[in-house]
């Protein structure tokens, strides 16, 4: 059994890598849920929904969110209403957000309705949320604290970050088939995928017990880099590493997830960076870290399962 | 100024027709919120909706509610993901009770809300609702109480009908602006379009204070029937009439307007029942009153405001 923790669209690639390379079943998916918002009364899940839309073979792989060929009847209908229209919301995408809302209403629990619609959708590996309570991650810029689909949407990112909060994460209950996945003892390893620390894998870490739980591990835990020569691969993660004084480096990363790493998977380009990272105590892993073509997404899996058998010697 | 009381579908029709008649502004369209529900979490308004399509050139003609030429992506979407797919919503239809409902949850009324749609769709007569409370439609059969849009749609109006309950009527308060125009020293006339006495018309009636301000009117009221030929133009009014024990006949609808109706237009075909309608002191007119085409709608109106010139003598 195989544990991943992701955030959505860089993540969600490995993910699909991964799992067109183990078993069904064998992979559990926990998707952060620090950037699910409220728009328009809906509730919207954005990181779960790539993940889940990914390995279902139905996600755009254009935007990298929302579905594949979907139209925009609905938006162009709120457009002319003068309804909020800066995140868009497509006719088939928007079933899964008006169903979900519907049912988090009625009482059920976002893992619940999560495993609904995996199975609605054919998904054969178990995708959860980090937790089935509210967690809003929070930037923090020139004294405000944003919403961060706000920051990273309407306000594209442009403003200075100068930190993060994981609102409500005190009192989030990490999800019962997380901390079991953790505890299995047919566990074989944990791979954070390549997103954003701060915005997409910390929340997770951040959730009560779950870092000690890491540390305390008894199989590998291995990450995949989302820095490639300097850049994010997606996304302002450069920028904000740059904002909060750190080196948009692999190196960066491995810091930030000090104390939990055991390997790291680094980009070709970043080779140059592999004693840095090795001698933070982690052990660097060499790979094609950019992932577009399906093909590139299982070479990838290949390559971190691969490490994965290096690092289990430790464990066994 | 002139005052309308309507339902959906069929009355929609002649309200077009008055509309294109009236000079902008001189028309309020009152219109049923009984058969208002929540679906799905949203906040559904057939007779609302429909009407204000209707003025605003957007209905379907065909199946009488919706956008003309909607997509159905979400639709199909739902279905996979295992949602209720009963009550079919068009994806540009959707962006109305999803808009609508996030305004209602944010404390807006019905009304204003209703306005604001108006002004976007560029409808230029006063479409609003009979009350911001909300009232629910009750059908009585079998000892059951059904909710209304459940009888209609879900069930295909196959119950037998004992009665009808609105629930919430008494507590609910005529919207204010239907208040004021009956109040109006301009008031012309008040009409009750050939929608269902029982589910549309009715509960506006059985709002608080309204049947007593109806029979102290200085203006006339005039009703078109809804039953034609011994049927009715649309939807299950002469099933309902005969599982009531009354006849499927104008001369019923006069005499469950009882107290309310100075004239009543009713169709060429049942000019037989001239004398019958006469003595229940209801001034009989006769007209084509099936509309399908535009013209036809415009035809009855002019033949209704025709019939308020000859009432309008009474009054004065």
């Amino acid at each position: 059994m195989i544990l991943v923790l992701t955030g959505g669209v860089g993540g969600a690639k490995l993910v699909l890598g991964l799992a067109r390379r183990l078993e069904p079943g064998s992979l559990t998916v926990v998707v952060n849920t620090g950037d699910d918002f409220d728009h328009l009364g809906l509730r919207i899940c954005p990181d779960l929904d790539t993940v889940m839309y990914t390995l279902a073979g139905l996600a755009n792989p254009e935007t990298g969110w929302g579905l594949s060929g979907d139209s925009w009847g609905f938006m162009e209908a709120l457009q002319r209403l003068g309804g909020d229209d800066w995140f868009r919301l497509g006719d088939r995408d928007l079933a899964t957000h008006v169903e979900r809302t519907h049912r988090l209403r009625r009482g059920e629990a976002l893992s619940a309705i999560t495993a609904g619609f995996c199975a609605s959708l054919d998904v054969t590996h178990t995708v959860v949320p980090m937790s089935d309570d509210p967690v809003r991650t929070m930037v923090r810029s020139s004294g405000r604290r944003i919403d961060f689909q706000d920051y990273l949407v309407r306000l594209r990112a442009e403003p200075v970050v100068e930190g993060f909060d994981y609102e409500g994460i005190q009192h989030a209950r990490p999800y019962e088939g997380f901390l079991t996945a953790l505890q299995d003892p047919q566990l074989r390893a944990i791979i954070v995928c390549n997103s954003n620390p701060f915005v997409s894998i910390l929340p997770i870490v951040a959730l009560p017990g779950i870092r000690e739980r890491l540390s305390r591990r008894r199989a590998p835990l291995i990450a995949v880099s989302p820095i490639v020569g300097g850049a994010a691969v997606k996304g302002p993660l450069a920028k904000m590493l740059g904002e909060l004084g750190r080196d948009a480096s692999p190196v960066a990363i491995a810091e930030i997830y000090a104390g939990l790493l055991d390997g790291m998977v680094i980009d070709r380009t970043d080779d140059g960076l592999r004693e840095a990272i090795a001698a933070l105590d982690v052990q660097p892993f060499i790979a094609e870290t950019i992932m577009t073509t399906e093909h590139e997404k299982i070479r990838l899996a290949d390559e971190v399962l691969r490490a994965i058998g290096t690092l289990g010697g430790d464990y066994g």
